[in-house]
């Protein structure tokens, strides 16, 4: 197949999956008690990317499986983020989400502790409609809900200290955004009932896309816009959040590091200083670097894999291209 | 055997099940991120009543089940329980909690958001323990957590209500409380093996207990004292929060009520002034019969499953005495 029609098959594959994604997640709570049902409709009816559903059917459907048999846990893994990002955005105290007030913003912390706490439930009662491998499917997600509970310990804990190493920032975005998104083209492949050796390589293909995944989006946080990225650039600095580069920088240059962050400029301010000061010290040029490689890594991963449709790949370049 | 022995037995039965469950409860989270590990084994080391794991260790054992079988369920139980109370206490402000701060008063929201969270899947990850039955009782605990979760929406909605009625009222507690005790004595027998329409019973007593028990709850947040209940009671009051006397009160003598709750007293002097109340009006009295109405039902239940042990009756004493 020429790669422009694998274009075209990949991007009518994923608006199809996002379609089918954004009908289910309409109908999935409809009947309960009004104040909780207004407001999950109102976090799942934000215009996600639903990167993570996506993957999920797109790992299922490129190995041969059926739409019908991954659905549901497509859906319960976009339902599991939504559920991360509602109680973090309260914990980050971030006011924008998807381009609309965070939950807490919008109503208040009460609403959102008990928003985030349903659709993790929703995404659990989802799962109980799957067929396939429902038990096996069912013990991966309570690891994945581990995990990204562990993450996000590690990254407010990571707040309150100066430095962090690299290797410990690794670790906690591999357990806060790798492991979910290794979740997604892992159980893909389980819905396609694959073999356990093809299981084992779309989860670490997952997994590198996951760690490239999270450090574009530190990477984003500073050199995107608001506009673009639809959520507060600002409450990263004000939290001395750790990202990727910030643990470049205390590992390379502590004191001029630490002298931009600790002056008087404003935060929106200091993004601007930041953008020139990673561009200097070649910080900047690691961090993509270290993208590219982990996208890489999950190229050689896909390359070794037999699948019946392989638009996975276009999936890389889909969100290596994301930022630009 | 007579009642002697079997009020012995039972009494050194609750004790064994109460050290088992406090002695995995300490075991149960000792490797993660310090932040965490602090926080929810803070919340597990407090002096619980643990009713819910006793209730479910009771079960299986009286219907002939292995300790070795029910106890990751019955811990899970009282994590789940757990994780509803540190998420509860944030939305009602309450402070104190088996006679120590709650976790957002001696932390912060965010602290005890994450921790909340981290005790439900400590809970999930338990059930993953379980040989017997596993994944029926995951999809049981799913309802359970869906229900807790409705059940607190309804509560809070009813907060902004003047007027619920006793039919709306008990089928929020139904939700909130009912469901999960009848979840012990369900997957207590679950646990033991027994046979559909045993689970099934046991399922009914569970719930009626559960109600028994949230409508005493209510009588006690009235007619005890801080020292006794180890939390704060004003909080209720404050919250205008819905209770089985409050309804009540609204049915019966609207105006009165409202007068004496819209009145200048403070909420110490307020809850004074209700116990004069609700026993001039025969509220007291009518609740009381409705506690014990619904323990009379649990032990009709019970006479009719041929238990290996029979000290569940010796239970039902002990749960209606509690507050004397």
């Amino acid at each position: 197949m020429n790669m422009r029609i694998l274009k075209l098959n990949f991007n009518s594959a994923i608006n199809q999956f996002r379609n089918i994604i954004d009908s289910k997640l309409r109908d999935v709570y409809l009947d309960g008690p009004d104040n909780m049902v207004e407001t999950a409709n109102f976090v799942m009816s934000a215009k996600g990317k639903r990167i993570r559903p996506i993957l999920t059917m797109l790992s299922c459907d490129a190995l041969g499986g059926k739409i019908d048999d991954v659905v549901n846990v497509a859906t319960a893994i976009e339902l599991l983020h939504n559920f991360t990002l509602v109680h973090d955005d309260i914990m980050d105290q971030d006011n924008l989400r998807h381009g609309q007030p965070t939950v807490h913003k919008k109503w208040d912390i009460s609403t959102a502790v008990l928003t985030g706490d349903s659709l993790l439930w929703l995404s659990l009662d989802m799962l109980k409609k799957t067929k396939i491998k429902r038990e096996d499917i069912i013990l991966h997600f309570i690891d994945a809900i581990k995990l990204v509970c562990e993450g996000q310990a590690y990254d407010k804990m990571f707040e309150n200290k100066e430095y962090v190493s690299i290797k410990d920032y690794e670790k906690m975005i591999s357990m806060k955004t790798g492991y979910m998104i290794g979740l997604c083209s892992h159980l893909g492949s389980i819905c396609a009932k694959a073999d356990k050796d093809v299981q084992k390589n779309m989860k670490e293909y997952g997994l590198e896309i996951g760690k490239a995944y999270q450090i574009q989006d530190d990477f984003m946080e500073v050199y995107s816009s608001e506009e673009v990225m639809k959520k507060s650039l600002t409450s990263d600095i004000e939290l001395n959040k750790k990202t990727y580069m910030v643990c470049l920088a205390y590992d390379m240059d502590p004191e001029g590091y630490r002298g931009l962050i600790k002056s008087d400029f404003s935060s929106t301010e200091k993004i601007v200083l930041l953008r020139q000061y990673f561009e200097e010290t070649k910080i900047k040029e690691r961090a993509m670097d270290e993208i590219n490689q982990s996208f890489n890594k999950a190229k050689q991963i896909l390359n070794n894999i037999d699948f019946k449709k392989n638009y996975l790949l276009e999936l890389n370049s889909f969100l290596k291209n994301r930022g630009n």
